[in-house]
């Protein structure tokens, strides 16, 4: 199989988990403000929800980098930067507003996404690389976040954006 | 329905519209690099249609603009600018790799992603202002975004990471 450069899949693969691992650290401080912010009560614990279970997700990622050997760490990811402070601007610009909640949501649906492909990425490239347990951590936190996706989805179908048009 | 900031949603909305406007149009620039970057034909191939669909797609947000009777104008997106230039270091970083296209693939699964949560959410948020064409506009490019999606995980799942797995 391996000829040249038979390293580079394992890279990529390393860079971008290096990649999630920051951007779920970040998370881990920035969905409590989140919470903070959110004035609908069902949007409040739904954010705090996700606070704890990103706990568990920087967890995964811990045992990733062990089954590939590698000491975990961050590696500054752009789009988690520009993603978080999009939220932060709106939380800002929206503040009193009764449009603040589906905007926050929409930013946290953003996020979701992003997460929803890098794992989806992640999961794609264990399998390429024969690591089963990495594919079996990268898996669960891939589902975890698809149902929190439906989950803010229903929300904001719901009450979130109704509040907002009815003020 | 108002009572004493009935045009906050619409706030939103406009705001939220310029975001993606700004995107888009980043976009328009960008697939194009990302084609000539590219070294699997099939991903090329798969590029180029993009960028060409993306011009159709900013031509639909000017429509949009148009229904809400504003001036197309974009505002920069810290998301977009994030998760380009995580493409644009792929590009530089496996240039000559094997593990080159796996990589650029990923970040434009990244980019689809963030487009597909942006028009859901303003699709969501048309619905409730009662936009009708804005909602028909909006859902043309939602289900062109998820297509490409399918497209680029079908490559994925397929030729490009068993290139770069069996280099």
């Amino acid at each position: 199989m391996a000829k040249k450069e038979p390293k580079q899949l394992d890279e990529l693969f390393h860079d971008t988990l290096k990649d999630i691992y920051f951007a779920e650290k970040k998370l881990v401080t920035t969905l409590p403000k989140m919470a903070k912010a959110a004035q609908n009560p069902e949007l409040k614990a739904a954010f705090t929800k996700h606070a704890k279970e990103t706990e568990g997700q920087v967890k995964r990622l811990e045992q990733v980098f062990a089954v590939i050997q590698k000491k975990p760490q961050g590696k500054k990811c752009e789009a988690i930067v520009g993603l978080t402070s999009e939220g932060d601007e709106i939380a800002k610009e929206y503040k009193g507003s009764p449009a603040l909640d589906a905007g926050l949501l929409a930013a946290a649906q953003a996020v979701e996404h992003y997460e929803i492909s890098r794992y989806g990425t992640l999961k794609t490239w264990a399998e390429e690389l024969q690591l089963s347990e990495a594919v079996r951590l990268l898996d669960a936190t891939l589902q975890e976040e698809k149902k929190t996706d439906v989950a803010l989805s229903k929300l904001a179908e719901t009450a979130v954006n109704q509040e907002a048009e009815a003020a």
